[in-house]
């Protein structure tokens, strides 16, 4: 129905008494539908219901299913419900699931390049990860690296920047690097290993135990939310400051792209902007409650807050370079993305420097 | 259709031949629906098509079009085409139009604590905005404080952090702000004038030969990419930063609270859903648009950037805060408002003190 200048809007029960009648009644124009159904898994790579990444995905079914009248029920499957969380990639890439939830550096197996769509050390926050990806060309690069596994790539949340990391041992100069042996995986762990330290994974189950027992001196998660639901603060004296290697890491839809194509074109459409809409909702989300969870963190526990010294960034940020650059010389796929991103950051480092960061030291003045 | 494992998915075209009929061939559930056809109207305060904002507008409409195959139809109109901007409040509250999209702060009049959902200055970036309105309390408040007026309101997109604005006069301590002539509305405007200086109003159309002829000193716009389409730097000298006054302004949606209560369920989920979408579109948009005219104002305009001292920035909030104070002691509603707009900034402050902030100035050292 039309609500028209100076016309008395009915009541939502006056108006809808089942579609039909209801259509004929106000003989407003009518598009007659007899719509399917459509039942989609989602795999995700987080526990069930994780705080902001698993409940994340959750949103996200919740709000297709809504925006689509029940047209599209997805079904969100944690770790190991359907599938492990390293076989995401491939579950929907062959159509078992017809989505997936993660962060595109578990699949650098598949592709090495597929990190570059989450976070590379000392890259971008979470705004410009977005705007990179929506106006700077990266999503279309990121859709073509897909494109042979038959998934559509999108994003979907951010974790916003994380924290350098617990650690039991204080670092002061790029020496105190040398021997520390730190659970870090990924291009940080690489990164730290030219830096001579010893980069170790475990899965986030065993860090608490790991860290209390001294086996290794170092650990990073996620940023004060997370990290302060899993404990770890009870295991270590500092809590280390900024997360370089993690600034904005991007989290990762992927859709199976016949399944994506065989739905309608509205249905495509309300799955598209779902994600952004997801996207936008758990970084808000995160914001928020890391927010709380530092002030509870230094407040109740207690816990030392450090900031790694700047010849310390200043040397990781070099050996980080060193490394991108050689992996982009091996893989022209890599090289390309990386220029795209490095492209990018250079502009919006130039452009953030003049705004977002002067606004936020401006409040500490 | 369900997609299932081991299935092999059907084309689109195979897959539906006419609604009712691909139903049926497939014996899948289906929902039988006679959809009206809705009508709705958004008036904006922004010219037709204005960049980022105004086409920010259309690409709102453009996905509820999409998302609701057809069943919601909405017309953007731009400043003047049906009603003036400083109508659009009125006219979506009377219901002529259903939704309206503009900034909080043109609302003052009718409510003096709305523009607090604008932008305050030295107050939060657009990912606190954002965090603030949704996981903060700050969009409850607002939708209170619009009850009255039959409106819902929500945010639709960001400008980003602004810049100070543009100068012929430069600004080497706070004796230089007294006696300055500046075009610097709203707060920002109160601002000045406390700091010794002379707001003034002026429309977009005149600030270009006004600030030609030395009516004016100074004025402030948005950022790089409307500056630059607007040609201000060809009248200025100086092109100042940050912009204190206006962190990173929250476009306004407002919707006719009946028009929206008279849709069906999963229309109200697709406004509702497609407004987050738009607001990460714009500010993604902005981000990669004000890189690229801030590198050509620089390089090809040979602008000259000049950074607000320290002794400036810290008296321009001493006299902000003092303002805020005096509005919100007159004022309960207001300060209600204020008082958790601070308790979050204050929080985020802290976070982002360690985490945003190091990052862009570690991508600096």
């Amino acid at each position: 129905m039309t609500i028209q200048q100076g016309q008395q809007p009915l009541s939502r029960r006056q108006m809808i008494q089942g579609g039909a009648v209801a259509a004929a009644a106000f003989a407003a124009p009518a598009i007659v539908r007899a719509e399917e159904v459509h039942q989609w898994k989602m795999v995700t790579t987080w526990p069930k219901n994780f705080p902001a990444l698993g409940t994340g995905a959750n949103f996200l079914a919740s709000i297709i299913e809504e925006m689509s009248g029940g047209r599209l029920k997805i079904k969100v499957f944690g770790d190991k419900e359907l599938v492990g969380a390293f076989e995401v990639f491939d579950t929907v890439s062959r159509g078992t699931a017809q989505i997936g939830h993660g962060a595109a550096y578990y699949w650098k197996g598949k592709q090495q390049a597929a990190q570059l769509f989450s976070a590379i050390p000392f890259g971008l926050n979470p705004q410009e990860m977005n705007s990179w990806l929506y106006y700077g060309g990266g999503l279309q690069l990121w859709t073509k690296l897909y494109e042979p596994f038959g998934l559509i790539p999108v994003p979907i949340g951010n974790t916003g920047v994380q924290m350098g990391g617990w650690f039991n041992r204080e670092i002061k100069s790029v020496e105190d690097l040398k021997g520390l042996k730190m659970r870090i995986p990924g291009l940080g762990g690489e990164v730290l290993k030219r830096a001579g330290g010893t980069p170790v994974s475990l899965p986030g189950g065993e860090i608490y135990t790991a860290l209390q027992s001294g086996a290794i001196d170092a650990t990073e998660w996620i940023g004060p939310y997370n990290d302060q639901a899993f404990g770890i603060y009870k295991a270590a004296k500092f809590y280390y400051y900024p997360g370089w290697h993690e600034p904005g890491t991007t989290l990762e839809g992927i859709i199976n792209k016949k399944a994506y194509e065989a739905l309608p074109k509205d249905l495509q459409a309300i799955v598209w902007n779902a994600c952004k809409a997801a996207n936008l909702e758990m970084l808000s989300e995160l914001t928020a409650k890391n927010n709380d969870a530092l002030e509870s963190l230094i407040n109740q526990h207690k816990v030392q807050l450090r900031r790694f010294p700047d010849d310390v960034l200043r040397h990781l940020r070099k050996m980080s370079d060193e490394i991108l650059a050689e992996m982009a010389a091996a893989d022209p796929v890599f090289k390309e993305i990386l220029d795209s991103l490095y492209k990018f950051r250079k502009q919006v480092s130039a452009w953030h420097a003049v705004s977002e960061q002067m606004v936020l030291e401006s409040r500490g003045l």
